[in-house]
């Protein structure tokens, strides 16, 4: 952290925060400019609230210099992290595509839509049993009755399964059915949940919220990390930004951020990120293309029956064609 | 909802569009436009997914007319509501103050601020027991040892205690301490606690996400409200926009738009929403002069020593000024 | 600027970072920490471009120190700017309330507003003849022909006239019949016209783009007032946000910020801030609160006529209200 | 258009906005809910402002039906507008790739670049002689004198030349020596600038602004093309957001959905897209697999030299790989 002194503010003044910074543990180093003196700590300040400098007579203002993210840093763990979901790698060379309906709604949906993405290509079966929905009136999903027949589908298709998890209290219960807690871009900084899923030791897909931030999203995964739970893949699903043509703003910047900053596996939801169907396929290459390690789907056969979502839902003819599109795009930058 | 259909749709599609409004037991209104045709869907269509319409052959998008809030709407309840709260009326002429720490740091720092603020002028004490933050490495509060600090400083001042929860399995133990349930800002679509703290029938304090938009505000109440508990504050603290100067931006427009659309009373929380002492005064007198019921505000006696948001925390002595000021601006308005 | 070296940046790298320091003529100061060697930029850094450091092998950031604008600000100009518009002060104790019509629509309707507002107690007459509309379709205004018919209401009224003028090659001429030129939210960065208004030293009425930071608009006030002219308001109108219920959102921390930034008048305008005339006076009462020299509203006698913007423009016994509510804000805060 | 009376509005209300929509030539069709009355406008309502009916009383708000862009939208246009510049075809199946300094800022300089760009694949080339800069006090260009300098580039390579006009007088001077006029992101808005390079009949790249929606983009495209000059290729080049590890925010989505709306080819420019040199690239790339026609991206030497952009420009030898890259996923989604 670097604390900026104000334009004539007092030896008396500087001598105070330096009193100050030292007396927490750390070294001060001064800096004189020519309009400002500038104080460097020196010691690793991630735990110090920067506001309390901020407020000490003369200072004009703090400025971090160290990111607030240790264990999701590439700097602690400089090789990528590969996941291995029931043999599926996550993370490795091979672009990972998981498909499947916004929320299991009957038995005979979620088996057909698991035997059609299976056959169209899917590594992953992705369903929601409890639903977070804007609305109270709106459908919330079957709940454990959805568990139990993602469970079925995964025995009928061999494909692990992806599915979200709301609550502390139901973490157990999910992780007894799922091979991947999803974690809600409306949970994203619900702590309670991300403390339970990181002692769960249980893979997780933590999707971005639609407002935070990479640090955010980074600061997420270190909550769910220092829990002692490193199993854990991001999920770019698009940013809320002023733009209405679309649902959501896809972040295709992120991608290529987090891979440089993180060694976390990374994956698209271009379904999210654009919320009209015409959209996703264009979205999922460019994903790829930006370099996600895998893209998750949104699939449905009756899409204008669909309870939730079903607008950005591609039909399964659809996602074959998306799924021979990716591998074309993973072959362009040398990865399967 | 009004079904707008592609130029150039055939006829054929536009029957099957109205067959499908008429199963799902709404009645179809066609309109011939020069370009376009389009559907009105007579009925109360909320609980419907727009998108499985968007999605039939020849419809280019759907319009939603109806509101998807009921029990927070004025329609339904046109007078304004208002809570008692240990004799703390909320909602009617008079500007409810709510001040004291973001968090319970100790038992004199808690008692302290407590009759500080009190003398001051504040109606009721706020202070953190269980902290959000986007750290794990922060403090992240004292738990349960803070309620019962709480609990003191409502003895020793007659003040009502409002504080957050943060999990559903908290609700009961913070209810028995606590006259006001906080929601944070990253719990807006936290559904289970939304729906937990709706069967606790207690006043609730829901702040608006960062990334809320008013509807999404509203629809969080209305959760609460759809569970059987009528108790409810909104309160704008802030969203994220562009803009850096400030922490937030506060939407002083969401003022009048919630006075008008809602019955509930709405509190303006200034410290959040710049994030920066020196504007919190200026921002909490636009509150009032827009139309809040009330303001919540952070108070420090030694915000440098602050174990969080010590930047945008008043010393007692500038929150007795805001008071002052704050009563000076309801008194230009009729309030008092 | 600070300099921040990447954590295992080498010996050799740190001393070519400092060299180049030296060689644009500042002074390097080393600052060795646990993880990172920063390196303090010492001199008038304004001119550099911050990106040029960051390309420097071994270094990860620079951080700027000083604020970029220099005559707008009160480090620089530490008292208040007061302008003297025929007689009506901008800056001072008076609260100064510009009001008028979005467009010049003919010679009676110009009049009409022109006593009306005059009536109810406004200082200021603003109009359009000049506008700039998103639809190349739309009323684009009369063109000199509105400047002459609000030089004929200036004459009936003794009000002095507001007006946008969106070219160079149209200063002279807008100047020519303005008491005031207004340079509207998007020819914020139009720096041709920033450049040509700055030569004009008439009196300017600056707006703040949709999607400009406080900075950037203290910026563009700096490219007028390093042309020449001093002559500078800044007009708070609201940003682009997510938020769709209103048009804009006021962004009220503006007004604070700025007053303590900057020595020049804070405008607030609540009409396109909101975009609805219901939240208009609510909004206004807000502005005057948080410290706006003055407000600038849009009036129509018959807003359901008006060529543009009717949904925002309060009739003239709104308006007269509003004169009448924000004069007691201002009393409330000791202005008048 | 659909005007949507509030619940309750009275027959006489209604009566009264039919008789307005029919007084200005179109035809009104009513049409009964359960709760609001809605009234659908028949006929081409592009040229009036909706905010006029929002006033008439009763009503609750108006709906628009039709996009307002005509000129610019396939439904005018079904097929792929191809611009043809010095033989370069835009809009083909060929990617086109423009690259360039941001600023040309001597002979040298531009030479070097231009030779380089060409070697590694360049079709045409971009530079900077009149550059908006948020300070007065940056570098602003060489004016004329980088014209003739690129004009000599030209010359020597045989690429035609992409570079800004800021303002209307400059219009005739740049089309003298440029082979695209482009229209920067701030002046997404200026309409006299827009006017004027309407009637210039020469090949435009427009930028979308930081804080335009796509709508804008294809109106201010509208303004161009209303003026008789249909040779746009439209240019998303990052919005601005709450993110800030990056510059900008690239809305990937944004190219699709211009493909799917518009006739006009679409560039990308990953470089202000992201601002960071690293990822200009991954996102070029993921343009490209988007759907993009093109790509425009800065290049230079001596990045820490550049009197602007350096940190978002490439060296030769990492644009050469930037193109050998985009190649690839140009065939990968059959384009060459």
């Amino acid at each position: 952290m670097i604390i900026v002194m104000k334009n004539g503010a007092t030896e008396k003044q500087v001598t105070s925060v330096v009193s100050r910074v030292e007396s927490l543990g750390y070294r001060a180093h001064l800096s004189q400019g020519e309009e400002r003196t500038i104080i460097g700590v020196i010691g690793d300040d991630r735990p110090i609230d920067r506001g309390q400098f901020e407020l000490l007579d003369g200072v004009e203002k703090c400025v971090p210099i160290l990111r607030p993210f240790k264990l999701a840093s590439r700097d602690m763990h400089p090789l990528d992290t590969i996941l291995d979901i029931r043999g599926v790698k996550v993370g490795g060379p091979q672009i990972v595509i998981m498909a499947g309906p916004c929320a299991v709604e009957s038995r005979s949906q979620i088996l057909e839509i698991a035997h059609a993405v299976k056959e169209a290509g899917a590594h992953m079966l992705r369903g929601g049993a409890y639903k977070p929905r804007t609305s109270p009136y709106s459908f919330q999903g079957l709940g454990e009755e959805g568990l139990a027949l993602l469970a079925e589908a995964r025995e009928a298709t061999g494909l692990p399964i992806v599915t979200e998890v709301m609550s502390p209290e139901k973490v157990d219960l999910v992780k007894s059915y799922a091979d991947v807690l999803q974690i809600g871009a409306r949970n994203i900084q619900n702590y309670a949940l991300l403390h339970a899923v990181g002692e769960a030791r249980h893979p997780v897909l933590l999707k971005r919220g639609m407002m935070s931030t990479i640090e955010e999203l980074l600061m997420s995964a270190e909550y769910i990390l220092s829990h002692g739970n490193n199993q854990v893949m991001l999920c770019e699903r698009g940013i809320r930004t002023f733009e209405k043509y679309t649902r959501n703003t896809t972040d295709i910047n992120a991608i290529p951020v987090l891979k440089q900053m993180s060694h976390l596996p990374v994956i698209i939801d271009p379904s999210h990120g654009t919320g009209k169907w015409e959209y996703v396929t264009p979205v999922a290459r460019a994903g790829i293309a930006a370099g996600a390690d895998g893209v998750i789907v949104e699939v449905h056969p009756r899409p204008e029956e669909a309870a939730s979502d079903g607008a950005q839902s591609l039909k399964p003819e659809k996602f074959a064609q998306l799924v021979r599109q990716v591998k074309r795009i993973a072959e362009a930058i040398d990865r399967c």
